[in-house]
């Protein structure tokens, strides 16, 4: 019933967009793991506006703020707080947007969930702004993973119908697995990452968004990880996935492809290869039955177009129950695709690193 | 860690498909409910294989016998047990499972997790035969909520590229909802039904199988239920419709295709009809930052094709570790998809009941 | 909000005491453990009613039947359930009970609870019967303990304000922590054990009934277990041991004694002993901070008297809400101490088990 | 597995004695509440250590700043952060407390626990300290319940062995309920207080420390509410009130008592009072069977005296495995009982608003 995630490492997310902090509570962590603030401040940057021309400018500087469990860059074991100080409240007469809900936001259904009372300044809870916290936890998820020999990485797999290459399926490297990371626009290929900056642009100028698919993997996940039923790797992946805003669709694998199937062409046949078991293609998307099967954990996630735009819509009046044209100003996002890719690895890192633990 | 959702209606199924029996525990019903056995029982059908030509021909009865919570055809308040007794148990040698896994199944994640522990014969905990308990479960939320002026219906979306129609999105109404379940093959449109049948037969006789897509909606919910981020309607979805073996997607709304629009055509318009708000489609599905809008609930589940096919595959001998043909005997859906309806339909059920208790 | 308990170790206890059956889903039993059927039939036979002549004579065999999770007399790792079929079903006219409430049971908040649906016969679900599937989870922990080097056990420390032996305190043995439960009367000194019958036979023949206490141990957990502050190793036994009916009180080590003591008597200094540290008294019960020592656990619960009694009682009809006489019949217990012996020990045996896995 | 508790309210509490904050986030609080901070001020400050003469001088505020879940007093229903700056933090050689544990403190069982990387300086997440975050939320959850007519009272109900009056376990009213908390020395006989105070003061004169007992009280819970088995009110409060550290003991009712009743003494008779069905005597602490009757909530907590002693005692070192003197500098509360009262009304606040939401 809340904003707080899993099991043995359990993610407790707070804050409003333009309320004083965010942040995160992170319970389960080992103790003794070395933060390194750099790295993780480097991750977050990756998901923090204004740092490229196809986001909003407005800059954020994302420092997280350790309150507790951290001792001289140390896990201490007990639960980690981080939080972000909002510094660029711009308050105005919010209550606006509870009577003016805005298409594809959550303005009316967080009117109607919580009575009028809720924080919507900004989006408030619901504000894509809460991917920060989202981030701080599955940053240092990623580099306990990485100790541990697990990789997770992501790229933008398509926007606006442009695609990106994907992922090879069986031979996937880190390095491949990680170059778009590195990137400031975050693809495989850069042709293509090129046509989607324009496509971006175009929307833009025609005050018009984006939305746009997210691939990501798992990489050394030994197999036989996760349960059966209602707790295997998908079920825990999309409870998070979808924990992200904007996100409409998750799969894994071949995912919706599948459907198109027959058996014999999906089925992957296992073999030996360097003496284990493998198997020659992956379309099961490295989950059988809800566990691993050692082979890289493979899934995607369909953003839906960025609702603020700057052209005129139509909403109504709660209170008057009266039709009224709505303009959204202020800078938003016209893709908040690219940003995403750090906030999919985050929630995949924090799966991996549940299922280790 | 295990076969266990929810927090207000708990779920906990049990069971393998050569075992005693398998069954399932609810807990959290409310007092005083009655239970139609018959109405159940029907819905139990839906799921049971053998009942058309298009299934496997091995008839269970799947008629639940209730060990707990109900008295005089009226819920206690307790948890509710039921269980089926599995009356055809072919034992067999079962161990030769665990050690020639079969691509797309999961012996071989499983033979990991438990170490060769797991009984695996026809699947075991695995096996799709553990949706009838969830279905008990379903079926039985599903008289609570038409109580609750809430109908849940799904059909077949597509089998093996065919295409049923699509619910209307803004303006379903509960007979087209209900429909293609009061219907042998559950689709609106029965010429795409037909072709949908004869794709299954020319798959079996191919000795191969099909995936599918099952589209579901829930009817009458309020708006306002659900929660942020990690406990949305979607997540809780999610979570259960990932249980559903061979779900490979899962998407909300507009889903995937959302990544293909932009904002100005994927946003809803909210209006006032009939003195309510409303928005003029329907592309978020019913839900906007995981809290129900009043709109239709609507969802799809990516079914691949079923792993199980008559034509010799490969695989490994896990004691040898050498490559080994592999040949699956016995009678096998050729489609899995028509049995997944009433599948899909109870784990959106269980989600709407816990939404309204 | 249920009869469900744990997080790595799942219990879900269901039935009532009159209905079909009562039982146990255990969802994360390791696979591959060998389930020892004689032992555990040893085990429950402790807690069954009518092995002796202090407890009611009637008699139920209460063997467990397994329905899943086991095969070829091990563990499978998937959820194991287990039923006792109750056999000998008076239904009777079973509305008068929560028309007419006993005092000191939970007819009446049951009817407050559950709106006049519950199953109330013999108690149903809030029946000291219920203790029954919690001793077969017991039972089979305390085989997986014992081969992990971990024993439980529990004697009764005082019934009708005479008292057994303690334990002692640092350096219990297993056999000394053993042996009251292979004796009929599970007391440490047996001179005691014949005054407490005596004492029994006394409140019978008088109509009347006793309480008392048990006092269990743990020994050979590994210090460091558990978690700080609501997951203490204190707080799990607790939420277990309040879940036996009749339990008003919980204590650890020292308990409500340590309440009278200063520090300087109640601090338990630290030494080394055999290389190892340890603690000279052990007043803190092997638990600081929530987590385990590496001393023996120890701890108290206290029992009410058996709120059936054969002596007229006074109470209300719900119906006409007027005050009527109450004469309760049948055979019950004197004192359920003996029989909850057993179940002590089951719910610690989980909360250990837990603990390790 | 960690400092999180509930179900359809959560609370995460996060700190460390000598971090940069201590804080809780608390999820599912009802939306459009008023939050009266000065109030919750009161409430923080009857915990606050200095605040008279028998605790530790050490001043500390314990102002908590509101970083999410309140806009314009009022909660917006997201969940609410509060923190509390730990201003004096005295950094020191703080690994000393790890190598010499002090006896009765958590410092060695938190050192196997995390491995020596606890942040144990001032007992780190140990420390009663702590008790400040399960304040603020204990502090709203009493003005949520105040609204809905449910008070929660406490007082000093034994230190040192002297005795206060127990609260009349029937008529209870809320003046008589409230009266301690309003007084300096929180009981309901001022003599005994007194005594009590004396009693303290010896024990601090004698470089020692005393425990106690707290008892408290829940007015005005509806009856019907709680679960069975796991769930009840019982198995609630125990799991909080065995977080507030020191606590060796819990009791319901006649709890510890009860042991020696018989049950004609024990049971309590239902009568008809003022057209509602009431006990005559309130032995069941307000619960049966784990459900509100409707009476009274009533149930006392031990509390072991404080283990920081100025008297010098035996320890250990880790490090080199031998025995060294141990002398405690610092103040420290010679009896943490009175300051433990506000703990044990917030943990039962938050058990009673859970049960009412």
């Amino acid at each position: 019933m809340s904003s707080i995630w899993g099991n043995k490492l359990k993610i407790s997310i707070f804050g409003e967009s333009h309320g004083p902090a965010i942040g995160v509570v992170i319970d389960g962590l080992p103790a003794g793991e070395t933060i390194d603030r750099a790295a993780l401040l480097d991750f977050m940057t990756r998901r923090a506006p204004g740092h490229n021309a196809y986001s909003t400018q407005r800059r954020e500087p994302d420092v997280p703020q350790f309150l507790s469990g951290i001792l001289d860059g140390r896990t201490t074991g007990s639960p980690l707080c981080a939080i972000i100080e909002n510094k660029n409240q711009h308050s105005g007469d919010y209550r606006e947007l509870d009577i003016h809900p805005r298409p594809g936001h959550a303005d009316y259904t967080a009117f109607l969930r919580y009575g009028g009372h809720a924080d919507m300044r900004g989006g408030g809870h619901f504000s894509g702004r809460l991917t920060a916290p989202l981030c701080i936890a599955g940053g240092i998820a990623l580099q306990l993973l990485v100790r541990r020999g697990v990789t997770v990485g992501a790229h933008i797999a398509a926007i606006g119908g442009i695609n990106d290459r994907s992922y090879p399926a069986v031979n996937l490297t880190t390095e491949v697995l990680l170059a778009p990371g590195q990137k400031p626009f975050p693809v495989l290929d850069d042709q293509s990452g090129a046509e989607m900056q324009a496509a971006i642009q175009a929307a833009k100028a025609a005050q018009d968004s984006l939305g746009g698919v997210v691939e990501g993997a798992i990489l050394g996940l030994p197999g036989g990880l996760g349960d059966p039923i209602f707790d295997g790797v998908e079920n825990r992946l999309a409870q998070l996935l979808f924990g992200i805003p904007a996100v409409k669709g998750v799969e894994f694998g071949s995912g919706f492809a599948a459907a198109q199937m027959r058996g014999s062409r999906h089925n992957d046949s296992f073999v030996i290869q360097d003496g284990r078991v493998a198997t020659v293609t992956n379309r099961h998307g490295g989950i059988l039955g809800g566990i691993t099967s050692g082979m890289p954990v493979l899934f995607r996630a369909a953003f839906k177009p960025t609702p603020s735009i700057a052209a005129p819509q139509a909403t109504v009046n709660l209170q008057t129950m009266e039709a009224v044209p709505l303009e959204i100003k202020g800078r938003h996002d016209p893709c908040i695709v690219p940003r995403a890719v750090p906030c999919v690895e985050a929630a995949a890192a924090l799966v991996a690193l549940e299922l280790l633990l």
